[in-house]
C-alpha cells in the first residue's frame, strides 16, 4: 500500500463543503469518485482542513492509499482528468510515509479572507470575496486585530455546531491589508474552531464600518458568548491558503 | 441634455461581447437597459472598445446622454441596482462634455492577456485565464515580442472580419511577465485591429513552447498574410484594462 498526499485547490461555489453530504456535491466526493476512476480502487481521502460550503481551497492538503504504485505526474494529471469539470485541481500528488495523517499532523493552518470594499458590486471577483459598500477603515481593524492574537477561549467566535473538545486556541497571525479596493485578511493558527475566521472577520467589519471600537472586539472575546460575536462573514471570501506540518 | 461617462468592470463569460447581437445579451443592451429604467428615457451607450464574446473589461469607458440631471453617485448606484444579477459593475459615472466621444476621443487602450501555465487545470480563475500546460519559456516570449512593437501592417495578425480600414498600427508596449503560475502580458496601442491581441498571444505561445523561433515571428509579420499567424488565443484570458483621453 502507497500513501498518497494532494494539494488541492478549488472554487468553492456550488459545492456542499469538503466533507461527504447527503444534500450535495462535495469535495471530497467528486476527489474519491476520481481517483477510484483512475485507479480502480475504492479509498476514502482525509483533508487538513473540512471547509464549508462555499468556502474556496488554494493549497488544501489530503491522503489516500493506493494498493497499486504509480508515478506521481501520472497521479496528479489522471485524477485532474477524472475531476473535470469540477473546478477542483490537484496541483501536486506525491508519495508519503505510511503514517502521515493530513488532519492529525498539521501544525498550522492559513486562511484568507477577501472583502471587496467599493461602491460597485462584485463582477470579475463575484463568489470570490465579500462585497461590503462601506467604507472601511482597514487601519482600524489591522490594529483592533491584534486583541485576538495570542491564547484565547474563543467561544464567541466558535459556531453552535462546532465539534472542538476545547474552545481554548492559539491563534498566531490575524493581519489586515488593504490592497486596493479590497481588505485581505490573513490568519494563522495551530487549528481554528468552527467559523472562527468568518466570526472573527464579521466582527472585524463592525470595527471597520466605526459600530465597534477595539475595546467592543475584546469586550466580546472576554464575554465567552457565541451572542457577542459579529455576523459570520460569509463563505464566498475565505479560502484554506495552505496547512504546514 | 447631460452627457455622462461611466467606468465598466464586467466579466465578459456567457456574454456576446460589448455589441448588441442578435444570438445573446449584450454588455451594451444590459447597461442601456438599466440606464434606460433608473432613468425612464431611451439611450444609446457607446464604448470605448468593443469586446467580443467572453473578453473581459477592468476599466472600459462608455458614453450616452440623459435629458434629466443627477448626481454622479445616484447614476453609479441606480445602474448598478438595475444591471443586477449581471456580473457587470459600474465603477465611475461623471458629467462630462457634450463633446466627448468615448470611441474617438480615446488615444490609448490597454489589454492583459492572462495564461495559465501550470500542470493543473484552472479551478478560481476558470473563464479568468488561457489554461496552458506545457510549460512556456516566458523570457523567450518577452525577448520576442519587442519584434512587435512600432508601427507596423498588422495584416498577419487581424481577423477576416476587421473593419479597420487600414491595417498599419503602432504598438507602444507588448510585455511578457511571469508572475508565479501564471504568464501576464501587457499590449498598449493607440487602438488595435480585430483579434489582434488574441494573434499576437497565439503566436507568443508558439514562441513560449519552442515551436517558433523569434525570426519566426518577425517573418510572419512581414508576410502581412493572416495564415501566418499562430492561432487565435482564447477570449477568456483577455482584459481590457484601461483606456486613455
Amino acid at each position: 500500500v502507497t500513501r498518497w498526499r494532494l494539494l488541492l485547490e478549488y472554487d468553492g461555489t456550488g459545492l456542499v463543503g469538503w466533507q461527504r453530504q447527503t444534500n450535495g456535491r462535495s469535495v471530497q466526493q467528486a476527489v474519491e469518485e476520481a481517483v477510484e476512476r483512475f485507479s480502480g480502487e475504492t479509498v476514502t481521502v482525509v483533508a487538513a482542513g473540512r471547509t464549508d460550503a462555499g468556502v474556496h481551497a488554494l493549497g488544501q492538503v489530503a491522503h489516500f492509499d493506493l494498493t497499486r504504485p504509480s508515478e506521481p505526474d501520472t497521479v496528479r494529471d489522471a485524477v485532474n482528468f477524472y475531476l473535470k469539470p469540477e473546478a477542483i485541481g490537484v496541483l501536486e500528488a506525491s508519495v508519503v510515509d505510511d503514517a502521515f495523517h493530513a488532519r492529525f499532523d498539521a501544525v498550522e493552518r492559513s486562511y484568507r479572507y477577501r472583502i471587496l470594499n467599493r461602491a460597485a458590486p462584485a463582477t470579475l471577483t463575484r463568489d470570490r470575496v465579500w462585497f461590503v459598500p462601506v467604507p472601511l477603515d482597514a487601519e482600524a481593524m489591522r490594529r483592533a486585530a491584534r486583541v485576538l492574537v495570542g491564547r484565547h477561549d474563543f467561544t464567541t467566535f466558535r459556531s453552535a455546531e462546532c465539534q472542538s473538545k476545547s474552545p481554548l486556541k492559539t491563534l498566531d497571525e490575524l493581519d489586515v491589508v488593504r490592497s486596493g479596493e479590497e481588505i485581505v485578511i490573513e490568519a494563522r493558527a495551530p487549528s481554528f474552531l468552527h467559523n472562527q475566521v468568518r466570526r472573527m472577520v464579521g466582527s472585524l467589519k463592525l470595527i471597520g464600518d466605526g459600530k465597534w471600537h477595539a475595546a467592543d472586539l475584546a469586550a466580546a472575546l472576554a464575554a465567552r458568548d457565541g451572542t457577542r460575536s459579529g455576523p459570520t462573514a460569509q463563505a464566498a471570501g475565505l479560502y484554506l491558503v495552505s496547512v504546514r506540518y
